[in-house]
């Protein structure tokens, strides 16, 4: 099975990837996220994971508009609760170590840790894993990685300090994707909608209060300005639901009231561990 | 007049700055959006100006988190028409150039022009401003940045393709913010709010009911879940009317139904050019 993934072996995304499909994949390495729609379309990919949300900074829009765009579904998700781990070459302390480089979101959520460390300077660099294989490679003593335990193996590199995420319950949300193929896992109990609304007081309570009168719950709610059409509003929706049947009665009801409906995906909910 | 911004002369956050609160200004320049709060808080600062929401990817949550965590207040917006232009040296032409560097988002916001130049390489940088510059110190023939226009003249750069962008109607919306000191434009229109709801069917349905039974008109919603407590969530909104006493009053009803309620701030609204 080939995987497409954002970033490289030992990334928080080969992690996801490898607990969801297991270690017999083979793996893509995309740069950007907008290089996996064409991996996918062109048949050179069966699925892919991508980072779609996470506690800090909330949904990846961009992300959805990718999914959006090459037609694709949300086959599956999967909540990632955050460990990261300082990494260096063997032999190394905390005291030995003058920069920190990894991702932006990855040095904000650990950020009250560094505050105990102000002398260590903090570097902003695009993937976790990089910094990590880098180190070994280029035989980087001083300079440590955040990243995923995964790494540590792959890149033969030292844990000196352990969990040192601020929060101990993040957690990053990814989905699985695929092209549209029309099927839907049985018993599917979550869908990722997109839907367009006229900006008037009043016309997102009438969804919601169908989305009520047929119990459908919702997890995740984001509006978006259309700029194209000033007066309108995308809005980005999760629910959760008992049956598949319930959810499509519903939709058809909301469908006469949007402007436009899309279903992203219908998946089984991942409860966070 | 001291305005924080993030970034460096010559960024869009300099051209906001600039238009609000015109040239006589003295500008400190931040590494990062949270270098901004200490900077108010600790009276360095009078003001400061910082990027909240654009049209591709959504709301800047934790910019919103920055703004809450040091009580801080929002004392007015501004919606900046994106206007791309790439950069370089004088005397050369796009055939010139064999690498474009820009921060991730700018380079997303052109993307369709770069597929008619796929032999230019595009480099993610954290800040367009600072690319430009260094052009101009290092004398980088054959590199390009995509930046402001006033990023031109301080730069002294030439303009070697305009208005790049794909959505010639893309905006960034920038907030004014300051520390909290109870004072309020006189007839403001707008608010910015946060709440934390329990995770029911139909919790926000009564918020959203209070709204419209008051002629609140939302122009934002986010979700965003609480790690904390995994059956709350807090909710970003944004709503405009008519008179601040309009607001007050629907604002005391709403406090009774929500678990927080915390008012990030009450402005005059910017609407778009």
């Amino acid at each position: 099975m080939k995987i497409a993934i954002q970033g490289i072996k030992g990334s928080y995304h080969h992690e996801v990837a490898g607990n969801i499909f297991g270690d017999n994949i083979e793996l893509l390495e995309c740069d950007n996220f907008s290089e996996i729609p064409p991996l996918l379309v062109n048949k050179k990919a069966d699925k892919a994971v991508m980072a779609i949300e996470n506690t800090i900074a909330g949904a990846i829009l961009p992300n959805y508009a990718l999914i959006d765009e090459y037609k694709l579904q949300i086959c599956g998700e999967y909540y990632l609760p955050i460990h990261h781990q300082l990494l260096a070459l063997k032999g190394q302390s905390l005291d030995d170590i003058k920069e920190i480089r990894s991702h932006p979101m990855a040095l904000e959520q650990c950020r009250k840790f560094f505050r105990d460390y102000p002398q260590i300077k903090l570097i902003e660099e695009k993937d976790t894993a990089k910094v990590a294989k880098e180190i070994q490679e280029k035989q980087q003593f001083g300079i440590a990685a955040i990243a995923s335990k995964i790494a540590t193996k792959i890149y033969d590199l030292e844990i000196i300090a352990d969990e040192i995420q601020t929060n101990k319950a993040n957690y990053t949300r990814f989905v699985i994707i695929a092209v549209k193929n029309g099927n839907t896992p049985e018993n599917y109990n979550k869908a990722s909608i997109k839907f367009r609304l006229n900006h008037e007081t009043g016309s997102l309570l009438e969804i919601l209060q169908i989305f009520k009168d047929n119990d459908l719950n919702m997890s995740k709610i984001q509006s978006l300005p259309i700029v194209e059409k000033p007066w309108e509003y995308a809005f980005f929706v999760d629910v959760i639901f008992d049956s598949p049947k319930q959810f499509e009665n519903t939709i058809e009801k909301v469908r006469n009231h949007v402007n436009e409906l899309k279903i992203l995906g219908k998946y089984r909910s991942n409860k966070l561990i």
